[in-house]
């Protein structure tokens, strides 16, 4: 039944266009994708269209196994890490990759993107992790499929929550992140180039500077969690 | 008697609009605020609301004490930031916040941006201060009005007078600038984000450079101030 | 026969509009040129004209041996660079110059552009090569064929295929970048600058980093060539 | 006779309106003058006035020595600069004051800014020479008349040639350029902010590089001059 999925594709098209808008990819670079947990679908960008030519009917509709479900074009070569992501973190609602630069600049260094200040800890109060590259084993296996294994392999050996870091950078690779909504995992995907952007050049004022104090952390995660938790018009 | 601060809802959207304009700061961040002195009360950001939603009435009117008088969004969560500065600063009439991601570099290496040359000294004579990080007691009590404590306490202890330095580097956090008016406020916080970036790419070409020399921070003071003052169509 | 050209003109024309508008040079800098192999002549931008005034007329028509077979104007200063190139570099059908300026550091810094990630193992598995400064004796003959002979001689130095990499850095120059078509070599341009910057900010964060690992770079190349290539909707 | 300045006003205004169209300088810094050497005057920007509210009839007529001539406001407070630049460099007909980032963070540097590569000897075969920051003997006489001749003095102590190279440093402060044309100047500026970046970008690759080779900057000394000189429709 065609029209199920007609607004999950609107709503995977919105949230593709804010990649070129954000300037968070050139060309055909960068993809995102929208999770229906219910019909156990998700919609993303097809493969190797570029933003300017693509259209909410060009959106490819996958299952949890990665097989298309609807769509005349082959999705996004990085469906497969998409897919591992739905069926690993269950809370979330879409995914987005991006080669933006600055992030791209932390994954290539191998070096989580150290907590800085409280632009970061409004996200997140972690620093933004960052995988190995991928192990050889990996590598001789399905390549984007391992790339989700790096990522729920790595926030599984370091303990982290993703719904409390819904970031990552794949080292020698770049970005992904994630969110309850696709428009939330895009909103993401330009915090964590800001805050890329910032530490850098925090880093070149002072390259010795240390992390956030912890008493600051603790303060913005109470700040967005429990009881005393305040911002925005909730 | 709502229409009494129609006018002063008016130049505070207007002011905040510079915001995105400047490129200042992304989605929602950042907020303007202007004083109304004789009322005694602040024109103030909605928290949370992002720049292309915003109309003019939805600004917050806000008293001295932190109180809303006026509105019927919450107003920014930095309102008692805004309040402190107010309240201690006798002469402002508009404070200004961003993430400008230069400024922000600069407070998050909890380092002074360090007068380099005369784009500096048109502004101010002195570093742009950077405050310490927040101290763990100020950190339990009201984070946002302790933001104000920092600058305030900070100016105190240094004997700097926020009449000849218009801005400062919360540690840890970022920029704030103020001004007779919010619309100085702003040009201030623009002001601020163009000298950090020169001031890092002055280091980056030579980490061993001076400040600029006693002599020409006194003739830019004398410039600005007393009989000899000139600049402008004044 | 005048009318044969129109369309060479006009896809060098297009290519050409390519270059400002995706910021790769300023006034007239830069240079796009298109090949006919067949009809043994290239279309390339004519010399010192600005992109705002120039149309597909002005595009100049020039043979193999660097001769202007149509056009009113001055073919590009650079039109023996790219004259070398057509006539070493069997399968290429255009050729570009810009002054982008992350892929200018490199060059002037007379460095390889190190291979740190999978942005840069998408387009090509190597370092893009950075050719030493043009030799006394080369400079002593006419430039801009030198400047050519510079490449085509650094490839056939270190081995490398120009249709495996197709870019390059002339050392204390600047990127030339080439491909099948036009627009391909306009794309590596783009990608050259965008590889340039994430490879800097890499440094910039770790400057001990390693290139990308050899059996990722295996398997970039692999996913490109022979039966189990995959990537867009081919 | 007013209606005589008409064209050098409108020739100073549409110079002037480069600056922030090529974002080589924001509110109201930045300015542009052009000089009738026959007229003895010369046509500049009026003094903080920004570039979207500044219409030709703005524009301020000047002698050679400093006297407004026509104009109902005053002229740039850099006008004194310009007029030793005209009163000293006799083949100028238009000078221009920005700061633009990258320039001044070389000239707060202290640091003359590098010749690396061929972007840069297109322009000038030198290092874009920097002053020493202004004596104290300077600093008590008239600031703007001697920030030019900090220039003028520079380049006799340094036997540089102002038609060679037409772009200072002035250390601690920032770039000025000059041109036969105050369209020259113009571009001359943004072709110096283009080059800083370059070159900052080269050192932070390889802060060890050498500048570029005598025999290159010889040879592109020689395209532009003499009788073999080629570029250009000319």
């Amino acid at each position: 039944m065609e029209h199920n999925y007609r607004e999950l594709k609107r709503e995977c098209f919105e949230a593709n266009m804010e990649i070129p808008r954000r300037r968070l990819a050139i060309y055909t670079w960068g993809n995102v994708s929208v999770f229906d947990r219910d019909a156990g679908v998700f919609a993303i960008k097809p493969s190797g269209v570029s933003y300017d030519e693509m259209g909410a009917d060009d959106i490819v509709i996958v299952d949890l196994e990665g097989k298309t479900v609807e769509g005349r074009l082959k999705p996004s070569s990085d469906t497969l890490t998409h897919m591992v992501l739905y069926n690993n973190f269950d809370k979330i609602g879409g995914v987005v990759h991006t080669h933006s630069p600055y992030a791209v600049g932390w994954a290539q260094a191998l070096t989580p993107l150290v907590i800085y200040g409280t632009t970061h800890a409004d996200h997140t109060v972690q620093d933004v992790p960052c995988t190995p590259p991928m192990s050889d084993d990996q590598i001789r296996k399905n390549y984007e499929e391992q790339t989700g294994w790096q990522i729920v392999n790595h926030f599984h050996r370091k303990q982290l929550n993703p719904h409390e870091v819904e970031m990552v950078l794949v080292g020698s690779h770049g970005p992904f992140t994630w969110g309850t909504t696709a428009a939330k995992a895009v909103y993401n995907a330009v915090v964590l180039e800001e805050i890329a952007k910032m530490a850098l050049f925090t880093r070149l004022v002072n390259p010795d500077v240390d992390r956030l104090k912890k008493t600051l952390r603790d303060k913005h995660y109470e700040r967005k969690h429990g009881p005393g938790a305040y911002y925005g018009q909730q």
